[in-house]
């Protein structure tokens, strides 16, 4: 078995391997993402204390919603990677690419806790959700075309299915930033709301269709 | 098999996924409560050094605390899981949202850390730890009721005991706030206990109920 | 199965579980180690940067040394937990505590990385790795003690080899703190060799042993 | 089982434990590189948020070469120990060695993103890499010499490939640091495209062997 050339052993083993790796990097993100949030100065607050910590509530809302979207893309990739069956060198560098923006998500959470009424700041951040949306959506596109990497017999419903999931995200999130014109506040509890949504449309979508059948 | 809808898969795939992932962030969230003990200045201490890290006692009391707490909820939810079947969107939603209560644990034990005198704030870190006991509570509810998610045989002593186990720690701390207004260390010394009467206490129950039997 | 009572299950689960959760702590501690070294501000170094780095010395030196001490005691641990067959409330605990300690490191090594020369903060370094120690063979002790929780047939060879590779450290870093009153670079430098010298002896004892049986 | 003497049991336990501990800290410094970027103040930045955020592009390269090194030597250990059957002692320790040196890229990337332009910086930071690849590749050197620890079949020609898709880095990363007196940012540029042809390069070579054979 070893004398299987290295290239050969990577293609079998990466989908396993690039999970773990995935789920290791996604708990740290989400914890880091706490680390954001700095305790303020309390010392002659007088009693003010819990005000003080409630003035907070841009970075808390931050930390929801960046755990959030963690959260849901964290499902989605190991949707997609159940549906994967090989990988080879272009799935394993668009992962790393996907990987290396989720690992990017605390810093513009703390960008954001910080500046929620900067109009540029919320831009930014609907684009780092747009970019991670896209290469999510690519690694599928890129692994379901043709059934390259997939299983042969996978009904071309499930391939639609799984496309639309991924491109609808950053749709939204490309409405959020025009929104954002108007009021950013309005803005990122959309970034907040689609994830759940995301997760929660699928399921009354799956149990309707299956009534149906 | 990769035919199943995604949304099937899901269902089955996510005990054991949600587990791993709590599995890293409680590890992570343990270790990064040491950050928020921050080395002193000790340049012109004059061999005081000793006494300067001895006056960090309520942040090392604080560490403690945090770790303990973490420790006991990673056996509480190990042991929810064991006894948790199926999984369904609802209870991966709360899974997700005691994880978020969790991976904030490093924020609140570095605010009382640094302010264990202030009343507000140890009743902010009760809130807190009232909160994820209420969440680990509803998880149990959620999956026991008409036995929806456990194994259709478990016994309702088991289920009654598990409900017990979980809304206990939550109604201690409820008093320890109440006492914050006479003593805010002996409240954070009842936050102390409690992890371990939690763990300590079902371990007698447990050894005298077989005897019985 | 899932009748059995939780307690029972804990019985069960505990070791493979707890070497889980150790595995995540010792590999987070380690990478930690490294935000106690600060990037200098080099503006206005005029082409010194480099000489400004290696004034970094007494932390690189601190990171060498406290990531040796938890690769040691990862695999000290991994060999215990090998030996252990049960799990009970009292050894759960007591790695509690040990994986507290462990996760301490990272401050402890940027306490002595930025005051190598205060002969106090060598001091409390010394204690913290005795501390380390002295849990690290009391779980041993009450584990192997009347083989409460190893093999019934592990020889009394093992078991006192095991004791005496736990006790020996200790009392080292013991000898290394009388030491700092006369030369704290030499304590460091005993902090940073017995690791070292813990695995590489026994390496040569078996080695012996073994050709003589 | 437990009779075997601890020793030997870590020489068969020791190639999957260490890859786990691998494959955490790989996964954990690999998400700590977003911590060396600061947010910066954007009071009073008028509307100019988005060119403040730009210019911290050094910043973002490191991240994104950092990423990439840590992601390719990642790859590069996997290949390795799926090569390597057995353990021992030197090798178990000059892993240990590899780790330390993977978990402070973080501190390099921090440093090289705040002094992109400091020539010394850019030196040191190669430094690094050469002793990341030179250590991979002592490595590779010790297990497969006389076959020590890999199988005894392995061809000679894949242990040939093996060292030298080790050593190139190590040199090119030379030239790169020579290059560093004439530009620093090409220098930055080349340790960022080495990892990626580090992996792409094998990928066509294999493909064109595999036509001829």
């Amino acid at each position: 078995m070893s004398q299987e050339l290295p290239h050969e052993f990577l293609s079998s083993l990466r989908t396993s391997r690039i999970e773990a790796l995935s789920d290791g990097i996604f708990a740290i993100a989400m914890t880091l993402l706490i680390l954001q949030i700095e305790v303020p100065d309390l010392h002659g607050s007088q009693g003010e204390e819990l005000r003080l910590l409630l003035k907070l509530w841009p970075k808390f809302l931050s930390y929801g919603v960046g755990f959030t979207v963690l959260g849901v893309y964290w499902m989605g990739q190991h949707i997609q990677f159940h549906l994967i069956r090989k990988a080879d060198q272009p799935l394993l560098w668009l992962t790393m690419f996907f990987l290396m923006l989720i690992a990017a998500i605390p810093f513009s959470a703390k960008l954001i806790g910080g500046y929620v009424h900067f109009q540029p700041i919320v831009v930014f951040y609907g684009c780092h959700l747009i970019a991670i949306g896209l290469v999510h959506c690519a690694i599928w596109r890129y692994a379901s075309t043709n059934r390259r990497l997939v299983e042969v017999h996978l009904s071309p419903e499930i391939i639609r299915l799984q496309t639309l999931l991924a491109i609808i995200p950053p749709g939204i999130y490309l409405a959020a930033i025009a929104l954002s014109f108007l009021s950013t506040l309005a803005s990122v509890i959309i970034y907040a709301i689609v994830p759940a949504v995301y997760i929660v449309v699928p399921h009354f979508f799956f149990r309707h269709r299956r009534q149906r059948t």
